[in-house]
């Protein structure tokens, strides 16, 4: 233990029972694959950090991990979960980002740190790198992001994915400037996100939902229009309608399969961010739609650690909450993901540590 | 007649007394210089526009104007005042930007209507082309912008100096983002829209006043901390310190005289927006603090045409209104003008034409 | 002539017989529909310029407008033809932004004069305002631009269209930078002005053709590698070989039918500028590849008349010359059209009026 | 030697004799207290890699380090001088980023990855980290930067401060544009390196200078126009004249004491790079200038590591070659600081250990 610098209240219980439980799945066997593993608790090197996890957030990408059709390697017997907030509880001696106590999330791509993403940045927590739904975790110093005061364990547990996505959509390519308008696609972790930023910064926006319910929470989130894709299954006719013929400046496309409809919704010299839940198999769309829209299609990775720093900062600075759905003990973690299966979230979907940990 | 495309119910009006009156002054020879005059009213050409003015804003540039301290053209006999919103009442028969009975503002570099500012767009209403202290005004179709639907013409007359001086500062360089910080100077009108733009923006604004009853107004208006530079006149320190050390990201220099204070209040990378209200002769700062400060300063000159209707675009979105100080009628311009030089305004000076109007 | 402030020797021709000829087209109608038809030589209004026309290039889109595949209108009865450079031998009294005897081409969409492109920039030379294949023109003075001093007529013909495509691909979404690796296709105007931009900004360049013949010449224009697609139809393959697996930062795609290879071809948030020739029906391309080359594709719409600006004070700048493939007498307009067709072109085919002009 | 991963033939030498050289320097106390001192050869940490520096460039900071005037903190006994480059001999066992036998510079910020600069970026090579007057030394791997394949070890160690202080200045800002005009002060590193790079991206360059000969040298390199500030002390009035009134878009100011003529030279929207080799005490300048110009001062601090690497890109690209005025043995290395000193060089300083090494 020579390399720590300090412990916290937490290690207490790290240093009288040394192990710890972790879920861990196998890339394409589906949920049956999820199982829990102990493990001695282990200790941080020079540049690493030991986190005592609090919460965490499902994610698509995660269900696609179940499914094997992740887009990027998976390493065998992966920790499951790219996303986890908790604490500091032991640091490496040449760690100088961060100390016992603090409170972080972590960042999805720990190499991608500032500027525009990269070959060299694709190790990701949850794929090939370990992820965080565990109670200890080992990361790089590099990868731990404090995270704001305001918000509990659970809410910061949102951040790291859908909440970056959001932020990097909107403000990593041309940047939403207050006045423009944004088109958001159904009530997902991303897209509540980006409806919640982009009111932050002041634009005008447009979301398409299911239901007359659901379109209630939408605008009471902050959406001053919304479409019911039900309804109005020629939703792109009424984005043009709503904005005087024009099409709205930006989208945050998050599923793939309208994209044909998303081009037919953006005015010119807009920008379609792809977020990209893509599942079934190739799907088209026709280039001539692309060419007239005048457009540009842009495609969003998550973002770097300097982008959530400065996300982070402007959720405090703002007071924003995330919208959690619904949140599972620890032990519940499969029926976290059944329900994410489902479909039927309004807002994120995560697992808690909270009953243990306190 | 026969170049007019329409007539609105102003233009009988116009036809009955076809005649009107506009405030002349006297560029170098002080308020004493300002007179009414009467003219006909000019019929616009092929491709302008005669407004009936409603309201007009004053500026720190109009008094520069009495003082012959202006560091642009200034046209003899020029028909007073940047800032004017009013109804357009005819239209030459090449105008397609605008119809009789909109209601609009008036660009103050008619030339500059998109891009950078340059040499070409120098020509500037109030100063090389006549000015909107008038009842009635043509101007090139180029220079009319549609005015904000919940706006009043009083309010609406406060935009073309005062808020796109704001907007462009904290749009036009490096673009203010969400949880950034912006520092304001004072409660003049280019600072109060700075602290409602940065505010819309999802920035964190840190005012400068000279009162606790202003500053309780500032924190009304949006201001997370206020300084009261009385107070504590190192306020750069006190900056600091609100800013863990880092200092601010964005200035809205005001007033020239501070800027060697704000040089010591800006973050690394930071930006002071220098909108440069010089008047006393010769200002020096040490340029050895502008280098440690490791920041840029950037010349802010109103802003572009494009410029404001974005602006005009975020108003009306987020549906702020300009807070105004007071409202002089027509006929008592020149008290108005004293108002202002007493320089204890907060918000923007209104002179109106409402009551003759209406 | 009261509303004209000049006159040139070139005018003296304009007095003596005040007739003119232009070739009109139908839209849709092909070839066939071309047409010689003498006009009187028209006045330019206060704000209008007149043009002797010297020379004019051709283009992808002048042959669309034959087949009926143009995306925007057409007027009836067209002139045709949107790029040309002529002398200025009258202008209205009102101008001044040019004067008689001034050399300049014609900005293609003359309300597009700076920023983005918009619905309101839509009116285009040549499409739903008259073209210049003519031997006078009449056009507003903000379609006006300088051409280099060191370009003949027949070289600044060229630029309008094709060259100032290929500036707005590499300057106008994300700028190329120096040391960058920029992809062409063909030889085709727009490849080959992007090859000589991209040099000129200090870019590395591969080029894709289907003869050695073709490969040498591109060396000579600059290109640092060139991939034969006919021996290697896998040409994305070797961009990838040649740029060490990365792909290349910046594509100007300028086929639409080659839009999935391109796509994986490209550098992660690199950028592939579409520039869209798009003829066939609806092409498709599979999403999910656009997904995984987590890039961007930019519609490309030509350019503002400020980019045509900046793009001939870089061309003069460098001493820059066009790649002109052939030259055709004014008199045989269609066999022009018809050596465009077979498409066997290096470079732009060029319309000359010089052996009448002079 | 375990956390080593591998060993070159450069290690021979250093497994041999295990002691090398190093010049050190105490702060403020003048080229005197300039120092060699006999080490044993380290070793490298996890992270870290051990270089054999071939050879070193000199700025004008290596001088404000021995004047006492160096603007960030110095470590007592500093290894000088910041610049260096040459070849990996060994690396700690976690390294990734290279592998014995490259050829590599170091980046004088190590913490300043990529991004803007910021506090947490402030050690520095040369000033509170050792730096590399030395014959080997130990380097994070972060710090390590891939030198191009066509340049010596001498050309290359020129670029870790002149060259990246010239490139940030012209592209990260307001990045330069093919066309644009662009003014360097003199014959210094950052100066010639400014040209050099200013002419591979297709701008127009205009130089000063003081003699005839300087100015022959600088039309070599590549600027277009040169002028003599000795006949020409108005030299801001002949940037005015060479640029048709509107002066230049970029300026790479230097020294500081020229900024109020910069301030003059530069176009409205231009940018004031201001690399600020700032000595005498306070110097100031009219900010009414600076108004009037409206124009940007931005201060430019070296650069990031991804803008170096951006650069070497650029200059293999285009097969640059830095300009050496002249290049001293390693144990000459207190008359090259002597030289530098007495500022009648064309270009860089170099120190070289070929002799040693070969």
């Amino acid at each position: 233990m020579e390399t720590m610098q300090q412990q916290s209240a937490a290690t207490v219980i790290y240093n009288r029972e040394a192990r710890m439980k972790s879920y861990h799945v196998q890339y394409g066997d589906g949920l049956e694959s999820l199982s829990v593993k102990e493990h001695p608790i282990p200790q941080p090197g020079p540049e690493e950090v030991l986190l005592r996890i609090h919460a965490n957030s499902l994610s698509y990408r995660d269900l696609m991990i179940f499914k094997g059709s992740y887009p990027l390697p998976v390493k065998p017997d992966v920790v499951a979960v790219s996303d986890g907030a908790g604490e500091v509880v032991a640091t490496g001696a040449n760690v100088t980002r961060t100390k016992p106590g603090d409170r972080v999330a972590v960042q999805m791509f720990p190499y991608w740190t500032d500027g525009p993403f990269a070959l060299e940045h694709a190790a990701q927590i949850g794929g090939s790198l370990d992820g965080l739904l565990t109670e200890y975790a080992i990361v790089s110093e590099e990868a731990v992001v404090h995270i704001p005061a305001h918000l509990s364990y659970e809410e910061a547990a949102t951040l790291p994915c859908a909440a970056l996505t959001a932020w990097n959509a909107l403000t990593g390519g041309k940047a939403l400037q207050a006045g423009q308008t944004v088109l958001t696609l159904g009530s997902g972790g991303v897209s509540l996100f980006a409806i919640q930023f982009a009111k932050m910064m002041g634009a005008f926006v447009i979301a398409t939902t299911s239901s007359e319910e659901k379109a209630q929470r939408l605008k009471a989130l902050g959406a001053d229009d919304v479409i019911n894709y039900r309804t109005r299954p020629d939703w792109h006719d009424r984005v043009r309608e709503l904005t005087n013929g024009r099409g709205v400046d930006q989208i945050v496309e998050v599923t793939g399969g309208t994209l044909e409809q998303s081009i037919q919704s953006v005015a010119i010299e807009g920008q379609i961010n792809f977020v990209g839940r893509l599942d079934a198999g190739a799907q088209t769309i026709n280039i001539n739609m692309l060419f007239r829209s005048c457009a540009s299609v842009r495609v969003v990775a998550v973002g770097s650690r300097a982008q959530f720093i400065a996300m982070n900062t402007a959720i405090e600075a703002n007071q924003l909450h995330p919208v959690i759905d619904k949140v599972f003990p620890f032990e519940e973690a499969a029926d976290a993901f059944r329900y994410l299966q489902e479909g039927k979230y309004f807002g994120k979907v995560v697992i808690s540590q909270r009953h243990v940990n306190r």
